[in-house]
């Protein structure tokens, strides 16, 4: 049954296809939509427009870009030796963050998940394997998720890349930084010990 | 800094514009709308053109409406000698849900609140008493919030109606159903003793 008028009964029901956003949200983000300047509203609708037309994946290393290639494969002041292999274009502004590291990226746009009917062939493998194959890479870092997908995916890549010579890392594990000793799962106790180093 | 292309930052912040989004969960929705097939991402960005630039206030009750005068100011079933008195659209939706009701509404949108610079003059108010004025109405229902502004706001009402002899009603305050005695505030408990009715 309909309460509002038609065209905000639409608006609603779009804002309720969003991920983890119910009716009761999805009321307060259309009349917060609907209370604003009808160019901000038009902004908004024309970021939705323009992101979905513009937006491509770098014809290198998959993530997501508007040009050919992205800005950091353009990049000349970074390493070209060093691709960090990445489930998700999110997982590369994550890494970015860090300001620690000046290689490459490699979006894969998922992991390898036979249970729900992703084989190596649905995520960008392939070209990763057309990167290293070219030649003039040192290291690959995977740094898939730490879940099982992640890892599957990781050790699948890694065996996939070893007749071409580059040295395959993972991310380390352990406890996270601020953490508490007594909350980490025992899993991630046992990575932290294994992977302790000498201080 | 940007860690995105440029149309993916934008609809990231168009997102973090929302009331309660902030910028994990506008990363989150900006990526489901690029996931999206491009007629349904248009579908949700025309939503938002055509909700901004059709609706309006319906002429008589002032709730939102694509037409002159809204569904509910039309319908000939609906009792013409009642009007229930709300704050906003939204409670409209609330009461119609009830099915309890058949009168005809009349939307403040706002409350009377001189803390927020929000006077009579900001709120609806004047269009109520033009059609009370204009005579046939028997009751008029005050159903702003049972919170102080809502409060004021139904006092100051009743007090504007009088001259015109229409009996001013508010709902009834009391324990919600399925609410426990414990759980109720002193106040809700001092206003559902006060309101106690013979069984």
């Amino acid at each position: 049954m309909r309460f509002f008028t038609a065209p905000v009964e639409n608006l609603i029901e779009q804002f309720q296809k969003l991920p983890g956003v119910g009716r009761k949200t999805a009321q307060r983000l259309a009349f917060f939509v609907l209370s604003l300047p009808e160019a901000e509203a038009e902004g908004f609708a024309n970021a939705i427009i323009s992101a979905k037309k513009t937006v491509k994946f770098c014809k290198v290393c998959q993530n997501l870009t508007d040009s050919e290639t992205c800005s950091l494969c353009e990049d000349e002041a970074r390493d070209r030796s060093v691709i960090c292999v990445v489930s998700d274009p999110k997982d590369v502004a994550a890494i970015e963050k860090t300001r620690e590291y000046n290689g490459l990226y490699h979006v894969l746009h998922g992991c390898i998940s036979p249970m729900n009917g992703i084989g190596p062939d649905d995520v960008k493998i392939k070209e990763l394997v057309g990167r290293v194959s070219a030649g003039g890479i040192r290291e690959v870092i995977l740094a898939t998720n730490p879940d099982t997908e992640g890892e599957a995916t990781a050790m699948y890549i890694a065996r996939l890349l070893s007749p071409f010579g580059v040295t395959a890392t993972r991310l380390a594990y352990g406890i996270p930084v601020g953490g508490h000793l007594e909350y980490a799962d025992e899993m991630t106790l046992t990575r932290a010990l294994e992977g302790r180093r000498q201080m």
